[in-house]
């Protein structure tokens, strides 16, 4: 085996471990060094598999993200994705195909970044393929988690008269990524959390399951236009929203609010956009994470969007395809 | 979602819901275009999670691999995974990255022969991800599977006296990709099913957990004395196995049997190779393939092979580094 994917895969057996120990109380039975990872699935659940790629050039570039962001970013995709079904998050597979010429300390913060945001969210590294990359640095991260049996919340819940949330604020990382186009002097990572670490609502998204409260859930990773009508297509219903509703996030220092286009079409904030039927009881507020009202879903198949002046107009999907191919979503 | 990849995910949408169809008995509860895929793990077994990246130029040459056997091989090496665990495999994920100028019949092609052993093997295609790939075509395939809990067989379970066992023939895959490499003619795919479509022994595997027959086992991917040094350093012992033992693969029309050295370190077989307690009763075939005594473990740590004029040597693992970079495995 050469060399540089060799010292990878001790890096990451050597991860894997210390992960392992740290999280002895969860689900993973055996890890890197087999020819398999064997995940225990609580009984009663199901088994909760999400796969995202984060390819260098089209979902990051190294001159904007430090490793550890992009560690972070491409473990929080899977992350949220638990979320969005209501899910809880159990084990991560990390597939890496690095070019030669990378330095180790890439590799290395780049792990650490992933490996700080798998314990903050009791996530164990379970194993994983490494590859020599003829061009650009890929990872494939595969997520495990579970759910009990029957109680996945699905994009296809929703029902005419079902309102229509939100979580924390919109626009956030899109606007930052807007910055980084623009050519802004070198952003500081932690002025712009939304973009550099993005939290995924794994807390918000259990309590949505337990109480019953969501009909239907995604999360926003395209930009709440494109979600919000893959929601409406899975479900085979239409919607309206009231832009000045939608929750605009506020970044870089001294802070000040995104423009509404960010907050409407941006994604990479991996907030919650979730249905509840009209009598549900929904808090505005879950484990200190705002929740808002933002309109509601209808039996018309189309997407609507009420204007400050009352006036409304079609909503299109205008998610991260707005941004093009170099996207760096 | 620019164009290509939208158009490769609504094929592989259709491919996942006529493959979830065909099994309807199958564990697949919610597949493409939801957050997750849900995966139901039969009670009272453990999951067993696998993923392997498939690169162009470095697992496979498009000049040198149809379509169809560069989409049965990444699934191959996931299925031989799953029964090197003695699993059942459940559910399959493509992750693909693609230039954007492949044609789109490389891409059928590819996808129809994954599809075609995923039928074959009761496996559901149940979700994945897409992406342009900047240079050369990407695959990362990870399979689901599961296994009654506590049966996994692990590598790890090898002891002092135990015999060693293959099944099959071994070399036919490497010694195929030696006559690629040497600049032979085209050679026709289905006279070197061993390389183009190897079979993962999921059935074997299957016989030989129920009748609890092995105590460790791994599958033949990188090379036997590669994948023998791997499961004597997870057991903790020897082994010394003797030459002359080995079955050959015979490849190529007229058929003939190959060298040596490829049996020995060639990959890419996806036989399996298991120990077995000295008084177990080993079946010198099961389901229809042949199973061969080879040697035995011993609790010396160190690898020895025995000549056809009984003189020993060590034995080195020369696996598929043996090949090099570009060893197209």
């Amino acid at each position: 085996m050469p060399l540089p994917e060799r010292q990878l895969i001790s890096r990451l057996k050597r991860a894997s471990q210390t992960s392992a120990a740290r999280f002895a109380h969860r689900p993973l039975i055996a890890g890197i060094g087999e020819d398999c990872s064997i995940v225990r699935i609580p009984s009663g659940h199901e088994a909760l598999v999400t796969t995202d790629f984060s390819l260098e050039s089209v979902h990051f570039r190294r001159e904007w993200h430090p490793a550890k962001s992009v560690g972070h970013r491409c473990l929080a995709r899977g992350l949220s994705d638990i979320a969005a079904m209501g899910g809880e998050p159990a084990a991560a597979f990390l597939s890496l195909a690095i070019p030669p010429k990378v330095p180790q300390k890439w590799v290395d913060d780049f792990i650490g970044g992933f490996l700080a945001l798998a314990k903050k969210s009791g996530v164990v590294l379970a194993g994983g393929d490494t590859a020599s990359s003829p061009e650009g640095i890929l990872a494939d991260v595969i997520m495990i988690g579970s759910v009990p049996t029957g109680k996945a919340i699905l994009r296809s819940g929703a029902r005419p008269g079902d309102l229509v949330y939100v979580t924390g604020a919109l626009g956030g990382a899109a606007a930052t990524l807007g910055l980084l186009y623009s050519g802004a002097a070198k952003l500081h990572a932690r002025s712009f959390p939304a973009h550099f670490f993005p939290v995924p609502r794994i807390k918000v998204a259990r309590v949505l399951r337990q109480k019953n409260i969501a009909s239907s859930m995604i999360d926003i990773s395209d930009g709440l236009s494109t979600d919000l009508s893959h929601m409406c297509d899975e479900s085979g219903v239409g919607a309206e929203i009231h832009e000045q509703k939608i929750p605009r996030a506020k970044i870089g220092s001294p802070r000040r609010t995104v423009e509404p286009r960010f907050a409407l079409n941006g994604g990479d904030d991996y907030e919650l956009l979730f249905a509840a039927r009209p009598r549900t009881s929904v808090p505005c507020n879950i484990v200190g994470v705002p929740v808002t009202q933002i309109g509601r879903i209808t039996r018309q198949k189309q997407m609507r969007l009420v204007l400050g002046d009352g006036s409304v107009t079609e909503l299109k999907p205008r998610g991260w395809e707005h941004f093009g191919r170099a996207s760096t979503r």
